[in-house]
């Protein structure tokens, strides 16, 4: 085995070279990356070395054979794939890792993403679901200083920025949604899709599962009529057809 | 192996460890409980412990090893997983235990449910449905002294209480259904999920899917103007564009 | 093994004790019989045994063991499982085998059939899908004397009867659907479902399947104002919104 | 082994008699090929053989045995299965080998297909979505010499011809549309479905995939009350309700 090969295999499914694929697999039966759509980047926490998914590869086919592997200090490749190009969205990849201090970030296709970003103007809300509480709030609990989830009585707010021609050109508004939304750890990118982070990519997924939830949901009551960010007992006020 | 483990250790995947992972893992995959949301725990029928799906786990990942294990008489843990703490809905679980004899419940995030507690006031009706008929009425056969399901003239009522900041502080109204509903065998929690429970987790499981699929098809009728307790040879009436 | 044993086990996974299973955790799957809803029969073109799914098995779950096997002449059961009840189909079962000739019988509570009988009047039409040549047209070609499918140009009727009760009461109404519609290989119960039949299980099977399609695109084209019978060339007339 | 045999069994599971029937198991769970409706061919590279499903299987029990091949000079048969008739699509599919080199054709019966060509005119229309740019361009890189994809700026057109009784009598249809859209690597059949094509069966899986997720959103788009090829920024002039 090469060394540039050792980085990619471990027998350990938590190993990010096989993580990634597990989780490209699932998400491509998601409908969140059909068509090479979408991609998942992940720092390995024992070497800080970023994992990443290729550009142009069948999602749900994809082997730890295809991914790169990137020195976090230098940003030079330790290991690419004979077959591919790095993806598009490895630029993007990089600011949420060095801005937002991630340990994983997750790019998908949703139409639900796309359709709030048609639906909604420049912020994604909605209020007063149980799920908001699996996403944090960006404070920390001022006793056990660990970070602390939106609460069910919460509105969450997702910045929503217009989309480019090409991928790289998105980091000026990126890098814009840090600073106006500091706790924010999700960003819609409209008539695109979604890019969620997280510290790590156990949190990643569950937020991005989460978010996509949500998004589902406030399309449905967008559709009843219903504002998704309704204060609880008004919900009736708006629908479109009377309560059964 | 420790005296604890053997608690969640077992070959036959009916034991209530391995049927918990199985169902939790079933019930990600019908978006019942992504992003951590959900739960399930069953009353062993050999020992009367309470297995107990712990809380933040990724269900479709859950393992026995994550489990809590609770002595159903001095309502102390016999077994505690070392990463996870008790899921929020345990006091909500052991209501169910005590008042209502549940040998399992089931708590999902379904957005079927949600859908239905922005609709609805205080109850969930449907009436005139086969699959109502998977449903306990309550009622004993006076002969065969054996529970009754509802009828397809029926009409089954749930009761939709509001949620609250935490879990643990839905209990007062849940006890209120207990006596406002005393034959129900789920609540709905708005803006939040539901409540199933039944004597074994067969029951559990089958009446949870059935009243699933009943407040998704009640969305689909609202949706067309029939109301979901509309009577036989009423339905023409409703509908908002006219039958094809 | 008892001799009764030996009807159900083979390795062949085309045996219908193994086929009646495999289809119903498809079934299942396609939320066709949750909550131990719907159910299959096959006749064994071997033996002439019916094999009949029982009454309340979670239809994912079933196995071999779980089913009934019927004689076809003495209507006597040759094995009946342990711990399940016949299904209350059964005689809707046998009407199909003994009027219609079937070779298996499909039934599901497909919400697509539910939604189409609160939609439509005593009969479900669409016209001009090519899914519909995958439905028999009743009449035989007069050159190769074998069966001939639906043309695109063709309209699809299926009967839709009145639900009652309890199953068993459905056979009445059922005769009167084989009368009535003599070249139908399927049935509409209101509120409750569909059954489906055919010459063997493959044949019931690709039935099944496009029947529940083109339920699905009619209601779709119901609810963008479209007749599902509508003419071609017709459809820009009916649409709601303008065409884009 | 027979020299017929030969052509379809392989260890690879990127064979053609493999991957065709690995992907019409995947369509099936789709919903893009039930009721035996849809096919796939494929040409191998290193035979130039054409490889095709036959008419009238179960697309998701298809086996190696069940296909034909084909030599693409003489087009005769050097392998035919017992069971099957070869589909009706196959002179649809060679009119996209000979004219458009296509190295493997898909064609599914997506309701996304046949809802986009009830809504939509002559043509399907949708533009600046980020997934146009899985779709080639038809137009060559200058430097690279590589093929080009659409922009995201780009508007997607794909031509709709009518269904005829017989898939045979589309051809003219088919060989009119590579006249007026040179471009295009799909026609969808208006009630029918969709043809796709690629170099590869790589490409037209992700073009399949790609347009699939384009017909779906756009469908969901006109439902709000937005044109698939609205411009960007227009979109809240033209939703049915209010933005929230």
């Amino acid at each position: 085995m090469s060394s540039q090969d050792v980085l990619i295999h471990s027998d350990d499914p938590c190993h990010p070279a096989n993580l990634i694929c597990t989780l490209c697999k699932q998400f491509f039966h998601n409908n969140w990356c059909t068509g090479t759509g979408g991609g998942i980047s992940i720092k390995d926490p024992n070497t800080n070395y970023y994992y990443l998914a290729p550009s142009g590869v069948q999602k749900e086919k994809m082997t730890p054979e295809d991914l790169f592997v990137m020195d976090a200090q230098t940003l030079e490749y330790l290991r690419s794939p004979k077959l591919y190009k790095p993806s598009a969205c490895t630029p993007l990849f990089l600011a949420c890792y060095q801005k937002k201090d991630a340990g994983a970030i997750i790019h998908t296709h949703s139409q639900n993403a796309v359709i709030c970003s048609l639906v909604f103007g420049d912020e994604f809300r909605i209020a007063n679901i149980e799920q908001i509480k699996a996403i944090p709030s960006g404070k920390v609990d001022p006793v056990t200083k660990k970070p602390m989830a939106l609460s069910f009585f919460d509105t969450l707010k997702i910045p929503i920025i217009e989309n480019m021609a090409h991928e790289d050109e998105l980091i000026d508004d990126l890098h814009k949604t840090f600073k106006d939304y500091p706790d924010t750890c999700a960003v819609i990118v409209r008539r695109h899709g979604i890019f969620v982070w997280g510290p790590t990519i156990d949190k990643a997924k569950i937020f991005n599962e989460a978010i996509d939830y949500l998004m589902e949901l406030a399309i449905k009551m967008y559709q009843m009529g219903i504002p998704p960010d309704c204060a609880i007992g008004e919900e009736k006020k708006h629908l479109k057809m009377a309560s059964p």
